[in-house]
């Protein structure tokens, strides 16, 4: 191998390290940490991110990037020496944008905006965040400020986690999709909605775990490799290629939340599992960007997780379990339940209709706030005025209203959201392109069986890890760009039969 | 503060947040960590050694410390900045003449013979780890040689733990310690041994372990500062002065394994946890030696946790947790099986008198693995034999042989397990000066209130951190230098009553 190549390998090496140690003290501390150990452990976070930044935007890694432009050139483009060396390059010059004083000012500000978050919520108290919240808005427009030229003050960020898109790209997708989703939403709930009662039993946590562990090892989650712990905000984490973890939460009388968190973080991590262990260490053993990682996720959970033949297979393996619960519900009322379209007040919770509205609304107000045109005090109205407008309900307080997501309160405002409904129509892109390959696949998750979908996504998804671009990879797995045809038409086909829609 | 002190604390905080960050690698890697995570945990466990230890040995430390010595010496010895520039001057004397790259080999030899012994243990296959064995006495004698000028090749080993000591001083005590032990252990072993059947009756992992948990709430450690995992070997680990975990183990048909160790680690946390908070990230903010942190572990284990008054409160309630195993089981029954006496195979599991014979051995095995006149590849016919020879017995494989310490099979060998007895030896010398100055302490106890003890601990011992050598400690808190007497004089006591001695 070039000499060159394999020293920057090293150094990636060794940032990557930082990374993901700093990833474990992050797992920790959403799923064991004492409090005690919070303001330790914000600092412990902020001088990783650090050294990891300055790590990885060592003037020494600009010089073997230049020093071995000629051998990419020389390179076919999709090589995995020529794509290392370029999504290498796209990071690292993003990232020296970034003076590693205000990364670790920004990580750190991020954990004690977190931790107050935490208490924040269940108080219902969203004055007790307000300031923090105010410095990470004050902080998102300076890390846009970093990259001057922008069209849009959002592009920047929206950038970070998915490559290529801007505000307005987005919004030209969003405002596609709105169009086909308000009628169809309207469509729906002008009927009488499902009774979604028989998910609201009483279901022990543990057989409820055990339930969803049992699914995502049929999907092929590999347990060897990766392990199930509980946090209050579900997520998939790496520390390596051989230990992708994920996250849930269990409600003793909601059968349905820890179950489609699982499937849905499964799906994150199988993404993650199924990356070239050739790329470990290096900014090819990611995912693509937070659209391609949502779609995955999404594909998991909703595509496949709450099809009529998965539960076709699984519904009597689930009466087994809770017998005095579901024995007298039948397959038909169950599957309604897990799809009962409604105007709601959390999108985590949103059905598949319904919830890129959720996000729609969120993506909109991150770009209000970043444009100076709403404050962060005004937050709270706004966000109960648009879910009036749009979802036709009001939260009854701030803990289900803008409380209610992790996101703002652990990162930056802006770009957050969008990933979230590009991933949505992603997945039925790459599904559409999935059942082309293989018919067979809907009868085959009528049987359990996910050999033949989850190859199918390691072969031309999972295995490039950051290699493609997310629109290179549609290209590639599609024939042509993103489109939300086949994800709205999945929609209209499903929701269609269930509520005898003309 | 002195400008240059303030820069020197920052400093050493980076280096503590490293090493931080590590030992939650390694905690996670014992306890919740899939296996396919090993092959990178163990070189990101290097990556952060090497890095801490650059940090910590950067020359911008040496060049502080020099230009602190005028402003140290003008404070008071036993002032917080004269001492933490005292510590940090010694530790990093030390520390410096290890370099960088050999730590970071060192780490990663560490991480993979650790797992290798995870697999190897069970499998009772020495020959699987021989190599990697032989690879780490190749190691400590490197260490070993980084400090020439020593008088024994393990005195620089034992430096590390413990501070001041030499295998010559280590040798007399134990000798002092051996002419006391042996004829107690024969005049009790000629007798017929304690029941201990009913310790191995059924008991519910679950049940055991609240009732440890209840034990140390009640001892006073502070689960907002920490919290109990299970692992295969329990340890205390700190990831700051406000996160410091024990790990346990539980077996379902023996009641004493998971409680005692739970006691034990316990007892290695309260120290921690009792430490002066403005020791924060600098070296004070460690226990002063590995025999002073055993003293607290076998005190809270042993003195307390195994004296008769202790059981007199709680065993009413261990009868109450486990009525159909203990409702018949007396109380003197009981107490005398958790104290029974026995040659045995197991250290972990060894009573108060015989222990020490069991670390005796191991000393002198690690002093002539490190002199060369024992090879790894005799080392487990040399364990039977001392066995054979100490404790009358012979284990009937290398899994309860030199398998079953997890020490030299997770650091170096060497200095490794002296502290053990010295622990023991301090554990009687510190509680005596206790009960000197609070002799109301065992009638406490008996009511279940450790108040005055754990106030009388903090106040004497824990506080100060790694300020005072365990010399200068013993000698503040007891008048003189370490000396076996009280801690002969405490085991002749209970074992002559427990077994009618003359």
């Amino acid at each position: 191998m070039h000499a060159k190549l394999e020293e920057l390998k090293q150094r990636l090496l060794e940032a990557n390290d930082l990374q993901s140690a700093n990833a474990l003290l992050s797992w920790d501390q959403t799923t064991y940490m004492p409090s005690g150990g919070a303001e330790a452990r914000a600092r412990q976070m902020s001088t990783l991110s650090r050294l990891a930044h300055e790590c990885f935007t060592d003037p020494a890694i600009g010089k073997l990037l230049d020093e071995l432009r000629s051998y990419e050139n020389s390179l076919p483009y999709n090589s995995d020496d020529a794509s290392l060396i370029r999504v290498t390059r796209r990071e690292y010059e993003r990232l020296v944008n970034l003076p590693s004083a205000f990364v670790a000012e920004f990580t750190n500000h991020s954990a004690t905006i977190y931790q107050a978050w935490t208490e924040a919520r269940p108080a219902n108290d969203f004055n007790r965040v307000r300031p923090l919240l105010e410095k990470t808005l004050d902080l998102s427009r300076r890390i846009a400020d970093y990259f001057p030229g922008y069209t849009h003050i959002a592009d920047p960020l929206i950038d970070f986690a998915d490559y290529g898109m801007k505000a307005e790209s987005v919004r030209q997708v969003f405002a596609q999709l709105r169009e086909q989703l308000v009628p169809l939403v309207k469509a729906i709930t002008s009927q009488n909605a499902a009774d979604d009662s028989c998910l609201q039993q009483d279901f022990p946590e543990n057989q409820q775990l055990e339930f969803g562990l049992a699914v995502i090892k049929d999907y092929g989650y590999d347990f060897q490799r990766g392990r199930q712990d509980l946090t209050h905000h579900p997520f998939m984490t790496k520390f390596s290629l051989g230990d992708v973890r994920i996250t849930t939460r269990v409600k003793r009388n909601d059968l349905g939340d820890a179950l489609f968190s699982t499937l849905h973080e499964s799906g994150h991590a199988m993404y993650e599992l199924g990356i070239n262990r050739a790329y470990e260490g290096t900014p090819l053993a990611n995912g693509t960007s937070a659209g391609v990682h949502e779609s995955q996720s999404r594909l998991w959970e909703n595509i496949v997780g709450r099809s009529r033949g998965f539960w076709e297979h699984y519904y009597p393996r689930l009466q087994a379990l809770f017998p005095t619960q579901l024995k007298h519900i039948s397959l038909d009322t169950f599957y309604r339940a897990i799809n009962k379209v409604q105007k709601s007040l959390i999108r985590v919770d949103a059905d598949e209709v319904t919830y890129n509205l959720h996000v729609l609304l969120r993506f909109d107000l991150e770009l209000q706030l970043l444009e100076g045109k709403l404050e962060v005090r005004d937050l709270p109205e706004a966000w109960h005025e648009r879910y009036e407008t749009d979802l036709g309900m009001t939260a009854p307080d701030d803990r289900d209203g803008v409380l209610q997501d992790v996101h703002w309160y652990s990162g930056w405002i802006g770009g957050v959201f969008q990933g979230y409904t590009l991933g949505n129509i992603l997945s039925g892109l790459y599904y559409g392109a999935a059942l082309q390959a293989h018919p067979s696949i809907p009868a085959e998750i009528a049987q359990g069986k996910f050999d033949t979908l989850h190859g199918w996504l390691r072969q031309n998804i999972y295995q490039h890890g950051a290699k493609y671009t997310a629109a290179e990879l549609t290209e590639r797995v599609t024939g042509g760009p993103l489109r939300i045809e086949p994800y709205v038409s999945y929609l209209k086909t499903k929701y269609g039969e269930l509520y005898a829609l003309a």
